[in-house]
């Protein structure tokens, strides 16, 4: 039996951490995949980790956005689902999130 | 003679190095005090550190933000005056250093 997904509650999240997950490019490249394109948010995925990384280094990558709250994992059967917690982050820290996934869609266009 | 700050130009700054600089407490409290109250933009200030923190841990702080593209330094005689690029900033990256700073506002007052 695998161990359950560990989340914090929204009011537990802090900036920092927000902040620390989001300066690894890979990270940020996950959650703007996560994101969907046009910076929207919401969309689900399972599979938004560059392919070619080692399944341990995306395994990382996730359980630190996981633990800075920013994404929410779910297994469905051998597979796990992660999606962005946009709508909770954004009540909590209004607008960062979503200025964060402008300037990086604007930056990787130049 | 000591040596000149070195501050990156605008367009070498990058989004995740701006992130990085700010997930350290320390050097949000920093940029947060270099803002000034209410999260405005602009006030210099040669005393911005948390008074507390030894000298070195003090001058690596600054670097950080410095080599980020966060502060800009001027030796005036003996010190050192910082000044948030906060301008410059906003105008790469919309939105996230000014919510950015609202967010850790907010969160020191709950």
């Amino acid at each position: 039996m695998q161990r359950p997904f560990v989340h914090p509650a929204i009011e537990d999240i802090t900036l920092e951490s927000v902040l620390y997950a989001l300066a690894d490019p890979t990270r940020l490249e996950i959650v703007k995949r996560l994101a969907g394109a046009g910076g929207a948010c919401g969309m689900n995925c399972s599979a938004a980790a560059p392919a070619d990384l080692p399944k341990s280094t995306q395994s990382h990558h996730f359980q630190v956005l996981r633990e800075a709250g920013l994404i929410r994992s779910e297994r469905r059967g051998t597979e796990v689902v992660n999606a962005l917690r946009c709508a909770e982050i954004e009540k909590r820290f209004p607008g960062v999130i979503s200025s964060i996934l402008k300037a990086s869609e604007k930056a990787k266009k130049r």
